[in-house]
């Protein structure tokens, strides 16, 4: 099967229209086979639940995500340029994965246990990452010493994730603008010196 | 009809539920009529369509946001307090509308046009007041000069809206002080000094 990479990530791709366009519940199985032109065999072959695919379009992205993370935090940089890059790859994942990333917000809730956890998994991977970042720039004493941890990461993501409402590519700015631009603003600050 | 009032919240809160569990599209209007146990000619007297219900849950937090934004843009405080009141304000909100909040953002791509166009005037409503404020503390000095007030105002938003992902009632941070310690990051920044 030599094209079974093609043929998933068609599959994939049709999931993420047809969830964003009229929902997950609304979608099933059998209509993403049909507008992806793939057989019923194959479909099955390829697609193990619905609840499996809404898993699968998350994964797609939580592992870019980590992936992306993971260099950022092997790399030399000091702890402030790595939470600079890490606020451009999260805004690059909601640029790159916009769909996915607005399809899982809108309709993760619906996800049944098994996949919940699994994606529960990634999630914590990606929180403990830009944790390390935070912890490593309090220990440094390049960032605040009465910083939690915690808040600051949910700010940060906040802040970033966001973006999936509002971002649009062929702006004004690019996302890796207007990253840049959130950093400074979380790391220096709004108010005048 | 002296009971009028609690008739529709009912319904709004019978509504706001089912979507929550259920999702917009699997929830009809006979369902919530008879989860709010109200009988048919009631129910229709007081719900026009299944997407009007929808603009008004948004309509309920939003009225209420931008009831409370104009007090403090209204109130004699500086600009920097005014800043602060704002993130208290919206994180309030998503607090006390955590349901409405949640089922307008995973399901408010369903409305219909017209009652999106309404929502679309709420929330430009709100964007006006938080850039006035924004804008007043550049005026006066107190906030960087070279602030972006569209990014700045996204990016302030972002990071309080996203709360409805996380926040939780009775957790050990109240909305308030998770409220002080985000404006404080944002209008300080995270570096140390």
């Amino acid at each position: 099967m030599p094209e079974g990479g093609d043929v998933k990530a068609r599959i994939l791709a049709v999931a993420a229209q047809l969830f964003m366009e009229q929902g997950y519940a609304a979608t099933s199985v059998r209509e993403i086979g049909e507008r992806a032109s793939v057989g019923q065999s194959s479909l099955y072959h390829h697609v193990r639940s619905k609840g499996h695919l809404l898993y699968e379009l998350h994964h797609a992205f939580s592992r870019d995500l980590i992936e992306r993370l993971t260099s950022v935090i092997e790399s030399e940089s000091s702890p402030t340029d790595q939470l600079r890059a890490v606020i451009r790859v999260v805004l690059g994942v909601v640029e790159s994965h916009q769909a996915e990333v607005t399809v899982f917000l809108r309709e993760g809730h619906a996800l049944p246990e098994g996949p919940r956890a699994d994606i529960q998994r990634e999630r914590d991977q990606v929180d403990a990452l830009v944790d390390k970042v935070i912890m490593d720039g309090i220990e440094a004493g390049e960032l605040r010493k009465d910083l939690d941890v915690r808040l600051t990461r949910l700010g940060i993501l906040g802040l970033t994730n966001w973006a999936y409402q509002w971002f649009r590519p062929g702006g004004e700015r690019t996302s890796a603008e207007i990253a840049d631009y959130f950093a400074d603003m979380i790391i220096n600050g709004v108010a005048a010196r």
